[in-house]
């Protein structure tokens, strides 16, 4: 494998910065099958549920409501990256069994996101999609203990993290074995205070010409504002996403996190039932 | 008129830190009419042209294309705000003269931007809509003078103005008498370097939600490059943008700025295509 | 005169992107003289004074104080660039008349703020300097203007301006005849909300690197908080800041505008002497 | 322990976010001892070394030369995180042998970057300081597992990291029983590309104002550009850090990584004689 220093200047396959999940000319965009589902090159995946598996009850009617919408995927967090020690945590290895269960009761498959290499073996055993999340994308240890696993990893963009860099991660998991991955745009940070992040919905036409890798869209992480969840998913799909992760809760005042980002089972499927009249 | 500091506490029209444009409950949104044409409020304007005027073939030949394309706006810049004193500035008056000839015969209104106060009256002579540049938007004297004549304005968001400036300038053209005002969302400046601006599309649903003024998206400053403009030119509408202003040149590699943003006549005839089929 | 494109592949004279204000190896730095002050190629300016004059008495008090303390130059704005038009104005030409006296009566020179052309031939009667604002440092038609009168320019780096940007600001003003410029790092926007900016010392030796012109530091919008003004002061002086701008008020509490980023006279004596003896 | 949401209404110790770490009126500044030297309230700590450790050569030359020059720890990364999968990543548990047997040579403390909680024995064995890098800033399981070994903590601030989350991160250590902790700025991403990142000085003075931590300042990373470590380094002492780390090699247009921001050790030898003669 040739190293190459910029991306720019040659994007053939060889003499790519990312030759594991560069677009070829002549090769066909991934397809990523997760059991019996399908994402990229055509196949749109939905994946609902809320920031973290809060008990039983609340993701088996988180479940049983994204999967009467039309979702396929249910998320929900067991192990939470929290700015602070003295937020929330998650629920752990009992959030996780809530979650795999759940999905299993409402024919879901089901997402959770993993923060250390030494917690891949429990969550793999729980869920169908790992997570990579924002703030560990650049945490290349777990990248490289990923790539040497068999399951698909959902790997979202740094907030302050370039194409280039956002690209080179998912080589990472690549170059270790592992090319089930799916990329996550979910906002970049600003100067802009209004909402939580900027949307940079642009990342997808710009990666799908740079990689052959599946791109989905976290509108909820994207604005923070539940009013904007309904518009930049729709702007998400006109711009060729191949799919979308909405935080959703029954009762999403009284989410224990991300509130304000979060849309009741109502609004979801209010959402769901627009967007397929439009496609 | 009473002063408040904080736009979030209370968004009654009388109390908005922004009264003259805000979004009071019982309002419809506006509806700006310029000639037979309209904008807002379900009213879609398409605005397309060059970056500058270049000579009196090439705006002619660019009107002629984006009229049998759908477009209803001729766009073309005559005093360019150029970051060096060493690049091209414009043709000034008579490239106003080409840009009004060119909109008269094909039958459409014309737009271009005005720098400073003291060009405001030759500006206003030969153009339907009065633009204000990114680079403008703080230009405070500028707005004031806006505000005292009687033809719409165009408002750029500033490249690293919050929605809240953004606004603030929308209501000095306003308060000073004139509020007929369209703003424009042309991206924001942020550490990727690969697009020449972030397109901020979540800005037109928070800027709709706070103003009653019609907002577009400009996808050729907001990304920088011509593959982006279909895709984001898409995701523009989905959201919701009251209309749309894209760079169009006859022969793109020829243009003497902004080439690289710069889309052919005929893909901005396919791109229009689309759009209509999807609506 | 060549056109570069790219500034960073030749900085030899000729072909600099800013060969009015470039540094050539054999050339020394600028000493602008003003009045009998100096400032540039070790001569170090000293300027204090309000965010805005209001009122005869403020403005007497203040000049009155900074010059016991050593400043020489005063500062006071009389047309204010505020986000919102329902914010204090400034008090214009009156404002003005308040500075330029009570400069004469303590012995100082004075700078203030012209927004826009129609008022630099109003602003240069009274103004030893003539500052242009973060806000309109790219409004290149005021610049232009600047560069055809005989009187010393401040100007404020954009708050979103790069390196490049800043300079080639400075050279629409030196290549239209005038060459009295002093630069200011003024911080720049970034995602970080506990200070107002983010104060970007590096600009000091970066553009003493790029330009023969001398450049100041203004700590007080560069941080917007009292507590900071002396740390920064003298970080700036470190690194080898030709002057420094603060805001001084008498009862800083009582300021205005800008209240939170000013200090008391006293602590402005206390921090000159700081100064002073350290050098 | 009482949870706080905001950190600006309360900043008395027991409601501060940040309990372990804050500054309460009545408390000293830490002082933190690393075998005989001390960093904090006062004592100031001289960080230098290479980038990577390349070779058992290199890194006894650097410790040879950074020793005389009077620095008192040596830095030499062995675990490298690397944007691409196809970079150098390090000479891994060799480099750490090199290190340990450099600086127990020369009389010299040493430290290097832990990346996975999987890591920390390996390193703690051969380190006398653990650093956390910038991209990890946010790896709260490497936080929560260095908050349980008894050596003093690195903690880089994330380079588009809040000062808020910079302080929760080291709040992640102390509050799992670890507060020795140095924290360090090296600089945030801006929109500014001349130089690698924009040395936030003004966080030495925020940090110092909110916690009782010693802050140190790397103006390598901070800046990108050997021009500007010793101007930063000056600027940096005057507004009060505790410490400096600063990269140096023998032969610096030779070093392996980040050539661009590393000086001879002639360069680090001069500024250290510099400095200490202005102090």
């Amino acid at each position: 494998m040739q190293k190459v220093k910029n991306p720019q200047k040659n994007m053939s396959c060889e003499l790519s910065p990312y030759p594991k999940i560069s677009l070829p000319k002549s090769q066909a965009r991934s397809i990523i099958n997760i059991q019996d589902r399908k994402i990229g090159d055509g196949y749109f995946l939905s994946i609902a549920g809320s920031c973290a598996v809060e008990s039983e009850e609340q993701i088996f009617q988180t479940a049983s409501a994204i999967q009467k919408s039309g979702a396929q995927v249910l998320r929900g967090g067991a192990f939470k990256p929290r700015s602070s020690p003295y937020d929330f945590q998650g629920l752990g290895e009992k959030g996780l069994q809530y979650l795999h269960a759940a999905a299993k009761n409402y024919d879901l498959i089901c997402v959770s996101e993993v923060m250390d290499t030494s917690d891949i073996q429990l969550v793999a055993q729980y869920v169908d999609i790992l997570q990579v999340g924002s703030r560990n994308m650049h945490n290349f240890s777990l990248l490289k203990a990923l790539g040497k696993i068999n399951k698909p990893i959902l790997l979202k963009r740094g907030f302050a993290a370039t194409y280039h860099e956002f690209l080179l991660a998912a080589e990472y998991i690549a170059h270790n074995g592992n090319d089930q991955i799916i990329l996550c745009e979910r906002g970049i940070r600003t100067f802009e205070q209004e909402t939580r992040n900027c949307l940079d919905l642009a990342a997808v036409p710009v990666i799908q010409e740079k990689s052959r890798l599946p791109i989905i869209v976290d509108p909820s992480h994207g604005t923070g504002k539940r009013s904007l969840i309904a518009p930049m998913t729709k702007a998400a799909i006109a711009c060729g996403a191949d799919g979308v992760m909405i935080e959703v809760h029954p009762t999403p005042d009284a989410a224990r996190t991300d509130s304000m980002q979060t849309i009741s089972t109502e609004s979801f499927h209010q959402l769901m039932k627009e967007i397929n009249a439009s496609n």
